[in-house]
């Protein structure tokens, strides 16, 4: 694992009192600033467009010095962010902007970033930042195991586990597993750069543009259950490879009406009644996000707040 | 998770000096019992036929209550099971065999079993215990994310990181998830009672027998491709959904020559760059087991080694 805080740790808040949290939820557009007391609650919140590494960070850490200015010390840092980056605190890539793909980002440290403040910092991918906001404050609130997955420009899953998010060596790639396609249905040879036809090839938004030149809002119910299909099949790997109690899928190809609805009942269809909890209605078990745009910064917050009570 | 035990728990040991552990591996056909030091070292080892669950258990319970007898007091359990049995510890179901299919042995309880030794019990599945033994003692030795496959009668899968078995609500069941097939090149329907052609109805040793009417120590180059494609895409569903650095792939499909080489490669191909470390030749990532016919009793003595220092 990457991050282990067994919940909302607003209990152990008070042993750190007047200690605050920076969070940073980072974007490839623009990065959400934040500044919270140790309890999670919002004093301050900004706003800076993503330009290269070197300018948007140095951005985010005048922002950050002059809100402590105002408010009080940071005593712990928390961020969610655009990948690819180091998330594991093992290794000397932690905290580090992996991509050659992006320009002026490869190799910039947010560790180098924020040295200034002396504060110790947790840096999760965006996905898995979600996923831990959306388990504490959201739709897998009271749930063991939640498995958050984002369906839009790509494909992406965290799993929170007990208040831990999951992880390996990094941070999971989900929507590039392969699924079953069948070719006189779906001829579709998919948009992924990697691998054509995985599971983001052939159901993010980008594919479903790329095949039929309109998003599912103007789809056909065909179109909806074959976009469904190839996600229900990564719902089961999800489900056969993390047993979750409850999924949860969000982003803006699950917003088109009947989509939820179709991966409902494919999943329990692939599943056929082997796993006994998924057998049923579930429209308890898959449903939507619920703290909208706001997912990102409350998982930053929170990943800050666990690294402040020293998780 | 369902069980945290941070590696090797020698030096905690001599914590509990004389406490015995008690350890079953239980199979459809034997069970595997031992007794072992605090410190994992065999004191003595039986075996006795699996009857019904009421007279298995029975003869188990005789079995350990004359070798405490003769040895010392048990001062915990380790148990690697067949499935499906309850492996949450936080369930009513712990411990519990929970099959309707294996005659006589529905809600058997090794808990109520167990009770005259007032011990405490570590249950897992049959596979996460040869999951946490390969990772402690054989082929995963040194590797912070594990993820173990037995590919044989059925397919199934442990994961360990760093010393924690995974699991959710219960344990994995990743032979069941869907995988492409090609029906112009394999049309065969699958042998999965609930599925058909998940990959475990494609992929295990029942399968090959039904399309082929021999096993894989007869088959052609293409049979063995065929077969560890299916597995391949098994791969890189446990590696994009636990990011694993190091896979193990045993059980008896994975004996045929080739098999495991078919894999590597296969994986390789269809991971296709994306992530770095699966780029390069996987003879050192996907490697076979080492335990052999161990794997089980030996992670049942770890399972009640980790139970015996608080695990």
């Amino acid at each position: 694992m990457d991050h282990r805080c067994a919940g909302d740790a607003a209990g152990q808040g008070g042993a750190v009192t007047g200690a605050l949290i920076g969070a940073i939820e980072a974007g490839g557009t623009k990065f959400v600033l934040a500044l919270s007391d140790a309890d999670g609650t919002l004093i301050e919140r900004g706003r800076i467009a993503t330009r290269s590494g070197h300018e948007t960070l140095a951005e985010a850490r005048d922002w950050f010095a002059a809100a402590a200015e105002r408010h009080g010390s940071i005593g712990a840092f928390g961020i969610a962010s655009f990948g690819p980056i180091g998330i594991n605190p093992d290794s000397a890539d932690y905290g580090v902007y992996l991509s050659t793909v992006k320009p002026g980002w490869h190799r910039t440290s947010l560790a180098e970033a924020l040295a200034p403040f002396a504060a110790p910092m947790a840096v999760q991918s965006d996905v898995n930042g979600a996923a831990l906001a959306e388990t504490l404050h959201g739709a897998g609130r009271g749930h063991q195991v939640v498995a958050y997955t984002t369906v839009g420009t790509g494909i992406g899953s965290g799993v929170v586990n007990r208040g831990a998010i999951m992880g390996g060596i990094s941070h999971y790639e989900t929507g590039h597993i392969h699924v079953p396609q069948d070719p006189a249905i779906d001829p579709f040879a998919g948009v992924c750069t990697y691998h054509g036809n995985c599971c983001e090839g052939l159901a993010s938004g980008p594919a479903i543009m790329a095949r039929w030149g309109h998003d599912l809002s103007g789809a056909s119910e065909q179109q909806i259950a074959l976009i469904a299909g190839y996600l229900a099949h990564l719902s089961v790997a999800l489900i056969s490879l993390h047993r979750p109690d409850r999924l949860i899928f969000g982003g803006g190809v699950m917003q088109a009406a009947g989509v939820l609805d179709s991966l409902r009942q494919q999943t329990r269809a692939i599943v056929a009644g082997y796993l006994p909890e998924w057998d049923a209605d579930l429209s308890e078990r898959i449903v939507a996000p619920e703290l909208g745009h706001d997912a990102g910064i409350i998982g930053a917050i929170e990943l800050g707040r666990c690294k402040l009570t020293g998780g």
